[in-house]
């Protein structure tokens, strides 16, 4: 991702030291899946969603300390959702990050275990994280819960899976990518604001998942755009994979023009929600306007 | 599995009710992963995991209806881990309960799929779970979170992977069956603990706890001697699969015998704990019988 300011490259650095600490590091039992979550975990990406937790958590006045756990559970709820999106059964990549994906470099049963092991990491350190409320911890696990599963991440990447080789609506791709990419997006702002302010007013809570919503499908948007644009080396994974696979796709259904400016009017629908949330610095919209300036 | 008693049979007939209610019925962005996660979770199984949560649960004085979210909790995560564990990539098993299993049904994609968002489910299940404390939910959240992980079950199954063709010792077998199946087993009877009681003293959660651990190993020892005395019509899975695995079992490093007896001792270590527990009714030794004497 270019366009990341100083400010957002030191808290990248700051995610990726609590992603490190809150990985395990070894196993008796099991030490190559700790090395194979720790490899999944830690190579690379662009942290979007951390990134976003933590922006939300202290623009709304929170400590950036205590939004570290949380921003790493869902880390590792993406985390495992590509080792397993990854592999062959699905949508067989073997490049990610510019890395050989997981299960090239562990197998298969080992990218899989990882996945599942990630996935309940996200939730006990979502559950244990320090310096917050017991009924804060606890809707966040609620929010993750739904976001990452039968009606959002994975039900998307359900839907994704079954919509190969067929033309969707944009309607329909909406609803896909809303599931598939947002929700967990969504919830990075949400549990982000739930920690930053236990006590936020509802309107601001809406405002923020608002601003969220859009962001979320403004980055799917240039997602589709740079798959077409880009190269292999650029992205750090297959380039025209969308094409490859038959995928609907925003330039598809609407040109690579209509697609650009689509993802602008989001950005520019997204911005003033920001706005009358009274966040306390710019942050999330220097990595709103990220997302949809980036080229990887 | 036999000698369930009238009572066991009523109350696993509550919990396959409650199992039908927590499970989505539809979505319209992945009709298939909800087919998938209903037949993965509704098709049949002993049901230990939520007979044990609804028994420790009733028995320290908690309601039967409180104990029936988590006890689903438990139970989506025994199916999803069963779901992954029967890919071609792990055990590569074709039958599970008398019916094909996830991936022969559904395709390896979908099972895949349907085991992780059964994995969200759970926890999203015992965020919300009725008529339960804050803080109970949220510690019943970290426990399952730390049994099914890379300490606990995943963990156990990846040990279990890396060994097949290796020769275990004793302890080396325990602590992959303490880990593999051992940790669900346990959670379900301190969530049910939580449940039943949460302002439980501290001596009886740990005596229910040690109660479990033995519980959970004889289950194992008895797995794998009926992996070897029984049929696979009778099992429902396939019959000495871990021979042809070459897997490390209890009968393999004790005989057939010393296996027989080391479940049963470990039976009759178990039961007095539960009495020194003060639990108001035997459901829970019934449960530890049955688990022992079971022949499928």
């Amino acid at each position: 991702m270019t366009l990341m300011t100083p400010e957002l490259l030191s808290l990248k650095s700051t995610i990726e030291d609590a992603l490190q600490h809150y990985l395990p590091t070894n196993s008796e039992i099991s030490p190559m899946l700790v090395d194979a979550m720790r490899y999944s975990g830690l190579s690379g990406g662009k942290r979007i969603r951390p990134l976003l937790v933590c922006a939300t958590c202290t623009g709304l006045g929170g400590a950036l300390e205590d939004a570290l756990a949380p921003a790493c559970a869902v880390e590792f709820i993406h985390a495992y959702s590509l080792l397993h999106d990854d592999l062959p059964a699905m949508d067989d990549d073997e490049l990610r990050h510019g890395l050989p994906s997981g299960h090239i470099k562990y197998g298969e049963a080992t990218a899989i275990l990882a996945g599942d092991a990630l996935q309940a990491l996200a939730f006990e350190l979502l559950a244990t994280a320090p310096g917050s409320r017991t009924d804060v911890r606890l809707t966040a696990v609620q929010v993750l819960a739904e976001a990452s599963g039968w009606q959002g991440m994975v039900g998307g990447q359900s839907f994704d899976l079954a919509s190969e080789n067929k033309s969707l609506s944009l309607t329909e791709l909406q609803s896909l990518h809303a599931a598939k990419t947002g929700a967990l997006i969504k919830a990075s702002v949400q549990i982000g604001a739930l920690f930053g302010n236990p006590n936020l007013d509802a309107e601001t809570y809406v405002l923020l998942t608002e601003f969220a919503t859009r962001i979320g499908l403004a980055f799917q948007v240039v997602d589709d755009i740079l798959d077409v644009t880009q190269t292999t080396e650029t992205l750090g994974k297959p380039a025209g994979s969308d094409q490859k696979a038959n995928k609907s796709t925003y330039p598809a259904l609407l040109g690579l023009e209509q697609a650009r400016a689509h993802a602008s009017e989001l950005l520019a629908e997204a911005e003033p929600m920001l706005k009358r949330a009274g966040m306390q610095h710019d942050l999330l919209n220097v990595i709103a306007h990220a997302i949809v300036d980036r080229v990887s």
